[in-house]
């Protein structure tokens, strides 16, 4: 098994934004090599179909299958909500999402059992943080709102830029003025972004990145599966994307630790 | 030659913008069937590359002409820049932009031969309308930029809300204080936004929009290939997606003068 230990872990989003999750799990996992997928060619995904979701994920997992992961982290929430639990049985790797660990850090940190969740379209209307919520803490209340422009923010560099301050306004007053104590990030974009809902939402709400409980949970799996990569150097890391594979090489490095060298473009659509 | 000349037209467009062309070929060409396909799977295309959106162009009219078309309208600006003139030989139909157009009616339209074009990251990059404007009246200069944000403003919502004013400001204040006297809505979901630009821009900027033209550029290759619908009833309409059927037709339903009873979903990528 020392091949398997040895062998990367997948990760993928819809586009740059799973990189917040990247960085998480190399920050926790440093020695874990990992092969990243970008699905930009057809991100966004939260205004897309659970239909065509399921498909787009399969797809990828496939294709992360050929560069033998010994793990997939979904790192897109969209995917993690209307995909996971379709795809879970079909293959034979461990499958990780981040909404089970979003949710669990969030159930943990509230006082008050009030919880607001942001994200897309698609992710709120599923529903799902609030079923995995109230799965593990049925008193608790969970307040939803998709935030459906702060990805193309974040995306088209505003991140600083006044305006994003009044969408945040026009999407979070509701939230700001209700009584949660804890709010999760339900979108991997949203971390980019966190400095200024944090100044909005103010100090007393806990703000919940899932990046950080989905790379503590790997950490965990691959421990109990006795699969952790037993090198103590740097582990590699290789991007693979759908399309624009130079624009997506300077957003990474920007959100990034490290240089990324290369990106691959492949016909995500042949798998 | 009669089964032809009631044949549909074929429109596509990466998701909703095309239907602004749509509303203007139904305006000027009341008689002709439509079939219309909107890449909502894949949209959007302006932030993707040469190669992609030269691909799903080819799936697209591949699938249109399953329709038995009788010609073709790429609807959108981002396709027309990249694909058409890579796809035109392929095809045995009569294929149109919206750029060659857009750029004569600009042309046209200057007094000072100064004219300003907004559009998608590629269809600003590929600098089509520059090239096309240079090629009909060289001693014209083009001011080009891109406006990311218009398209997610418009699919969210955001067309009246006070933010809008401050990225439009944001995106064209060198251009007001430029001294272009005529501006091409290089986007098909830019004519939304229009009176807001308009606003923006003042009365003595030309605006405009290539969709008018397009439709007369159309009615004009039908004339003389002598494949005008010789039925005097208004023409159906038929619409067809690859993702996301209801949000489609909500939309389409406020975009458009009459009611769209259906919209399908269709595999594209098998095309």
């Amino acid at each position: 098994m020392e091949c398997k230990k040895n062998a990367p872990i997948g990760v993928f989003d819809s586009g740059v934004g799973g990189l917040t999750v990247v960085r998480e799990i190399t920050r926790q996992l440093p020695e874990e090599n990992i092969v990243y997928f970008g699905d930009t060619a057809r991100v966004p995904y939260g205004s897309k179909s659970k239909e065509n979701i399921i498909r787009f994920s399969e797809q990828i997992i496939r294709f992360l299958l050929t560069k033998e992961v010994k793990a997939i982290v979904i790192a897109c929430n969209t995917a993690s909500a209307l995909a996971l639990d379709a795809v879970r049985d079909e293959f034979d790797v461990p499958l990780l999402g981040v909404v089970v660990p979003g949710a669990r850090a969030a159930v943990e940190a509230t006082h008050n059992g009030k919880i607001g969740v942001i994200g897309t379209d698609a992710t709120v209307h599923s529903h799902v943080y609030t079923k995995e919520i109230q799965k593990m803490k049925s008193d608790v209340t969970v307040q939803e709102k998709a935030c459906p422009l702060f990805v193309p923010l974040v995306e088209e560099g505003f991140k600083d830029h006044a305006v994003t301050g009044e969408i945040i306004d026009h999407y979070l007053s509701s939230m700001r003025g209700s009584e949660i104590d804890t709010m999760i990030l339900g979108c991997t974009h949203y971390p980019l972004l966190r400095s200024r809902i944090r100044t909005y939402m103010g100090d007393n709400i806990q703000i919940v990145n899932p990046a950080y409980e989905t790379a503590m949970d790997l950490k965990k799996i691959l421990k109990e599966q006795d699969m952790e990569n037993p090198q103590t150097s740097q582990g590699h890391c290789e991007f693979y994307v759908s399309d624009a594979a130079e624009k997506f090489k300077s957003f990474a490095n920007s959100v990034m630790p490290f240089d990324i060298e290369s990106t691959r473009v492949i016909q995500i659509e042949e798998y």
